[in-house]
């Protein structure tokens, strides 16, 4: 990647935090020198089950999924168009360990990795961490929330219009199959669905 | 209520947030002076969609879950027992809106009311306010995306060895038709995994 690149990239991570709160050059340094752009090629892995859980990511651009395996099947668990944080699900009071959760860029996607060692770092030394912090974990609590929220509409049909609703985004982008995935439903069920949805606007 | 009783739960709530950061007397004034100590009876609400979301809730005791309805049946969308803030979702940036969530108890609980506008207050205030906040939120972000998770399991009786793994309180206390909504199947599915998982036992 460029040199000028990975400077643009970190810096849209700073213009992120500073949009929350006013930061201090302790902390830009300190990002400056920790962070890590990446460029992840499309289906390529951000973190699998064999790494441990040791960073969050800024997602710039492109477009990232997470999702589980169960029984050998990928199932969805969310979907991110970037300008925001994204994650391994991690409980925060325990140490880190193996992901369970696969982060896979289904674009070309851009991101900057953050340690969570830093993020403790910065928690400890400066205050606009926590409040920056906390920010990011109420937009990423009401995110989870909605994501919890749809998948338990009785009617597939419905949790397809919630999620047409809830998603502003070109949905067009995501593969179908991890869209079905996503409000558990099967892909021949979510084809059936989006053709009644075209019929009807006819 | 008593009123010694009403002291003991606020007790409880500044002793929940002392163990998450030191917390100082400015903010523990605030506090004593305008959170609300509440007990509700067996399946009353305690918010619903003609409520205007200005709480968030701290269980002390008893059993409360989150619900929506969709198409007249309800669907549980999270359990607690307790120790714990709930709140119905809401979008950190917008404006207190009527909530979307049914929040009720399921056996008599006792909760302290924290008012939306006391939170912001405090932010604003006592800077341990963003490291409880943060805190909090960490633990809410993690409890939501794993009923995100849970709910796209494909097999039923996997999504229910789930619950009972990831739920180390006693189960029996939630009514059946609660943990069937939040599962995602029908109380007939549910009632059939329940006792192949008991013959399996025998």
């Amino acid at each position: 990647m460029l040199e000028s690149r990975k400077v643009f990239l970190v810096n849209a991570v700073l213009n992120y935090f500073s949009s929350l709160c006013p930061i201090t050059s302790g902390f830009i340094q300190e990002i400056e020198k920790s962070v890590e752009p990446l460029l992840i090629k499309k289906n390529k892995y951000i973190l699998s089950p064999i790494d441990n859980n040791d960073y969050v990511f800024f997602v710039v651009s492109g477009l990232v999924r997470g999702f589980i395996k169960d029984d050998n099947k990928e199932i969805t668990t969310w979907i991110s168009l970037g300008n925001e944080f994204i994650g391994a699900i991690q409980h925060p009071n325990e140490n880190t360990q193996p992901s369970i959760e696969y982060l896979q860029a289904l674009e070309n996607s851009e991101l900057v990795a953050i340690p969570h060692l830093l993020i403790d770092k910065l928690y400890a030394s400066y205050q606009e961490t926590n409040v920056i912090g906390r920010k990011i974990l109420a937009l990423q609590y009401h995110a989870a929330s909605e994501r919890a929220i749809i998948a338990r509409i009785p009617s597939a049909e419905r949790r397809y219009e919630k999620f047409l609703e809830l998603n502003s985004f070109d949905v067009s982008r995501v593969p179908l199959r991890c869209i079905a995935s996503y409000l558990g439903m099967r892909l021949e069920t979510l084809s059936r669905i989006r053709s009644k949805l075209v019929r009807e606007l006819v």
